[in-house]
């Protein structure tokens, strides 16, 4: 029993046994890496979010005192003046205004619309501009509708069918997905695309169906691009809410040849100038290392622009606020960034990407807000296993805020063009279920948001900031062994 | 190298390498137990759910066309009709109401309340009575107010300080904690039992703060005992809005002898004749062995109840129609139990208990959803340590529908009387930010109730009643290996 042939067996299992219980205790360690001080610090900064949180209130003023803030307009611009005198009174370090040339596109007065089943035989139906789109004829269009459930029934049907009418996309946001992004994600295209490919075929306007999961009157704006489409060959194109989109439906079944009438008065203006807004703590030991937290200002014209994103712009404000307020002196300089114009541009997110690029900022984490102020449910994140591997460690740390996923995946529309091989960026995963009752509608509101549901986002996102700042991203040489 | 103390150690360690290594893929086993029959199953309960869910349509009948269900009151017979027609019409086994005598308690007339600062100069503030308390004398209550934060108060002041006022119960919910559950636990006992503890020190009524962590001008009612306080001695009790006692207690400050004047019109009949709702689809091999899923029938009566319990009540009435819908035959009879009185006596809760007992019906699990209609995020479970392995097993099933949280704790108030050491009790806990926002008031109203959430509620219930039938508990002897 103690041949070499045994004894190396036994080498061998005894190998085994030491990398098995390697992995054990390694395993043991991820579960157990509750650091005491981590701890303490995220209960604290769950605390006064909870307690003593600024957020709500700020979007109060945001919301109810500005309302919705498309880019170029007034209401961007009082926005941009109160966030910076909001942010100067927390007593940063530096706070400033990042300017930005941005388009101007404005809807004019309300949008009107009816089906007409017979001549003077008319139903109105609630219809609004999509965000870019040409407006009608002064007298407004009417034609014939013909309905597709996407971009490629256009090709099917071909121009014969197509031309000279309004083309209606009416593909439903699918139900059964659980995350109602993806089920945007799968419709969305009807919406930034459907005028520009229908054009190509003869129509002469397009209607699409709101991206919406309910069934209701609202009609849901968002981008729409022509892409080269020349100038004169662009069609105007409106959203329709989920229960007309239902109603034409049924109408066209009933009689195919019905009329569909639609007026709408947008007009672009040359781009003006507008402001991301900018505050910073600077960093105590790494002050040219920056990590940022952000979302965006501008928002539609048809809510307050509550959930997207004024909810994400005053959760970004409230991390360096909690910072401040518990004591927290970062290593890194931690910037909230305000970036104007996501909705139809994002020229705020590309400006601050290019003038860092310009100025050799180093930026190591980036997270951005804009998925509403539900519940936080965890992050998605756009980096390398490494980083990946410290950020499931870190788990345990947000279990008790019932803070749980943590996935690979996007980050957000404004920090992307920072993208390169080192920054680890994110994006807040609130509860997505409510999110597209509200996305781009009239109903996008401050009543919709729930305090407690805001302030949670903002502490979560203090938390991963703190954890970051502490630790360092595992691509960066400032990662320090605790 | 090969002396007998190395080959000892050898084994020692070849041992430890083998139980490591168990330990390993055991620790695997579990991670991976996604069985693909138990995926796909989920899946489809989850689509038919979310594709053609029937409880949001059920809800809006209970709560649009009967409204609040108090029991003993009309609203809450017409339920009890109401809900075992729907059941009929899934076509289950069996459908029965089982009779429960229960508790008759009336608002009567809007109650009317005021702060008295000087004579004549008054103002209004929102009161509701709470649930069981006696009625103020026809001319209502006027009486000086002692603020304090909560029962262990009285003592210290004493008799002499409380004879003769209206003791205001004001510790507020503690904002700071994450579930909702638990600031409420930390503040209802002044509800339940303010008056019963007050009067003992000569109180002539009392008033207390709403159990709401928001503030708002809506009072919240809710149930209170007088316990063993003679009939004569009861002194009426009412919830003011969290708003208007924040302007209470701010007016106290300024003047502490002003007047609380409230009148309130309650009244108790003689107990009535009422139901539990039961449908059973009966198991195809251990039909004589019981897995319940219900919630509760009744409701307060200032809002339609629709979070608390309605939306309980359709979920569970889901699970079967879902099980029908998928065509999944249980081995085990599963049944939906509809209970009546939760809110003021459990007498539904205590007859299904009882009558089980009697007829020696075997309970090996039952699962109540009863904290309000929101997004789910997993289970509490009052079960041993055995079968909770057995739950925390499936959990990788439940991650592609975010549900993430399996923890021991309470079930549910109506399946409590089941206990005893065989069965698995289970509460679907949903998200808890908003539930306390609605909880008893006038705003636990249909529109507070968003349809996904709702229906992915009873997918997930029916989800982990299917895991049940189909692996059985591991106290019963119904368990098979799979």
């Amino acid at each position: 029993m103690s041949s070499g042939i045994n004894w190396k067996m036994n080498k061998i299992m005894i190998r085994l046994a030491l990398i098995t219980l390697c992995l054990l205790f390694s395993s043991e360690i991820i579960s157990q890496k509750v650091n005491k001080e981590d701890s303490l610090m995220i209960r604290s900064i769950y605390d006064e979010a909870l307690l003593n949180g600024k957020s709500y209130d700020w979007l109060d003023y945001l919301s109810n005192q500005i309302g919705g803030r498309l880019s170029g307009s007034i209401q961007a611009e009082k926005a941009v003046n109160y966030t910076k005198e909001e942010l100067d009174k927390l007593g940063l370090d530096k706070v400033w205004l990042q300017p930005v040339m941005v388009p101007k596109w404005t809807r004019g007065i309300a949008e009107y619309a009816f089906i007409e089943t017979a001549p003077g035989v008319t139903s109105t139906v609630n219809v609004c501009a999509l965000g870019g789109s040409v407006s009608t004829p002064a007298a407004g269009l009417k034609a014939e509708v013909i309905e597709v459930q996407g971009i490629e029934d256009l090709e099917k049907l071909g121009e014969e069918k197509i031309s000279g009418k309004i083309v209606f996309f009416n593909r439903p946001m699918q139900a059964n997905l659980i995350s109602t992004f993806s089920a945007y994600g799968g419709c969305v295209d009807q919406r930034y695309s459907g005028a520009k490919e229908a054009a190509k075929y003869g129509a002469v306007g397009v209607v699409v169906r709101s991206m919406n999961l309910r069934l209701d009157d609202l009609p849901h704006t968002g981008s729409m691009s022509y892409g080269e489409t020349p100038v004169n060959d662009r069609i105007p194109a409106c959203a329709i809410s989920t229960n007309d989109a239902e109603y034409l439906s049924s109408a066209l079944k009933l009689k195919p040849d019905l009329n569909f009438y639609f007026k709408q008065n947008c007009k672009v203006f040359p781009d003006v100038l507008s402001y991301n807004v900018i505050g910073e703590i600077t960093g105590s030991q790494f002050p040219d290392k920056y990590m940022i937290v952000g979302g965006h200002l501008d928002s539609w014209d048809l809510g307050d622009g509550s959930h997207d994103d004024g909810a994400g712009c005053v959760q970004s404000m409230e991390v360096l606020r909690l910072f401040k307020e518990i004591g927290y002196k970062p290593r890194h300089s931690i910037r909230v960034v305000l970036f104007m114009n996501e909705e139809n541009g994002l020229r705020g997110g590309r400006k601050y990407a290019e003038e860092a690029k310009l100025k050799r900022e180093e930026h190591l984490f980036a997270l951005e807000s804009d998925a509403g102020g539900f519940t936080p449910r965890g992050f998605s994140f756009d980096t390398d296993e490494a980083n990946f591997q410290q950020i499931q460690s870190w788990k345990p740390l947000f279990k008790p805020y019932l803070i749980h996923y943590f996935e690979k995946g996007g980050s957000g529309a404004d920090i992307g063009p920072l993208k390169d091989q080192q920054i680890v960026l994110a994006g807040l995963r609130p509860d997505s279920q409510r999110y597209f009752d509200h996305h781009h509608a009239a109903n996008d509101t401050y009543d919709a948001v729930n305090k407690r549901e805001l302030e949670l986002g903002g502490a979560t996102m203090t938390s991963l900031v703190y954890l970051f700042d502490k630790y360092g991203t595992k691509s960066s040489l400032t990662t320090v062994k605790n």
